[in-house]
């Protein structure tokens, strides 16, 4: 199963090391992690997806919630949260493929923000199924190189900032 | 400085863990960190941010090269490179800031992806400046919680996903 788990830390020295260290030590390959400043520069909030089975994924939380500089550790559900993430990809820019390129585009409202004669550079935004679909249709056409930031996650509900108290 | 450093790595358990370690053991406090997967599942894509002097970020890059599992290492310079950040943003939502909201999200092409009577949830996509400006207008009106990925990059003439021969 695949678990998102949302992480406030505060922005210190060592905690991404702590944090990424506790996921090898328990045996945990990540699949995607992001790290960034909050609105307050003093916390960081951490957004990791990964895959196993729901006691291991317990274990893992409540060990996170024991690390220095760890505040607020939740585990996200996919009925009650909105997942984005953002791809830069970098495909074959050739006359024969141009079309399928652009309508492409066109479907997934993915954006061209580079062209060049050799290569074209298109933004996607949403839903990870989403991505993944776009990589699917690119793949024929000549992927030379993409980038995607993995999940980040909010809970249409609750507040986990508020949280922090 | 800030620097930004792309890290392709084989996606083998740990890798993240020996990365964000030697950032630590050489004293670097990551800004933004992001990994995923790239077309090829044998393969991860870490987009580092961080600040420091131009030699500090030489040693580092040095570091990293000859980190097991790491393939290629190249520092993306502002110039040459696409870089892209999306950011999820909820933030209050009363009548007397509604309309300063929606103006804004519609200056910025922010997305509004959930609504409630106390909450509204946008999403953004652009540079690292664009975000920050929104971020920096939304606070007045009320910032509940927010979420960047972090920032993504490709070099707009090198492909360095060619290096992995």
């Amino acid at each position: 199963m695949r678990f998102v788990i949302s992480v406030y830390v505060e922005n210190k020295y060592g905690v991404l090391a702590r944090v990424s260290g506790l996921f090898m030590r328990r045996g945990f390959n990540i699949n995607s992690l992001t790290v960034d400043e909050t609105d307050d520069a003093a916390f960081s909030r951490i957004t990791i997806t990964l895959n196993g089975d729901e006691n291991d994924k317990d274990q893992l939380v409540n060990q996170l919630k024991k690390l220095h500089n760890v505040k607020v550790v939740r585990e996200l559900h996919k009925a009650t949260s909105i997942e984005r993430e953002l791809m830069l990809i970098k495909v074959k820019n050739s006359r024969e493929n141009r079309s399928e390129l652009m309508q492409a585009c066109d479907i997934f409202r993915a954006k061209i923000i580079d062209y060049s004669t050799e290569t074209l550079c298109a933004e996607v935004t949403g839903e990870p199924s989403k991505i993944n679909a776009f990589v699917e249709i690119m793949k024929p056409l000549g992927i030379v190189e993409m980038c995607r930031t993995g999940i980040v996650a909010l809970e249409r509900t609750h507040h986990i900032a508020e949280e922090l108290e």
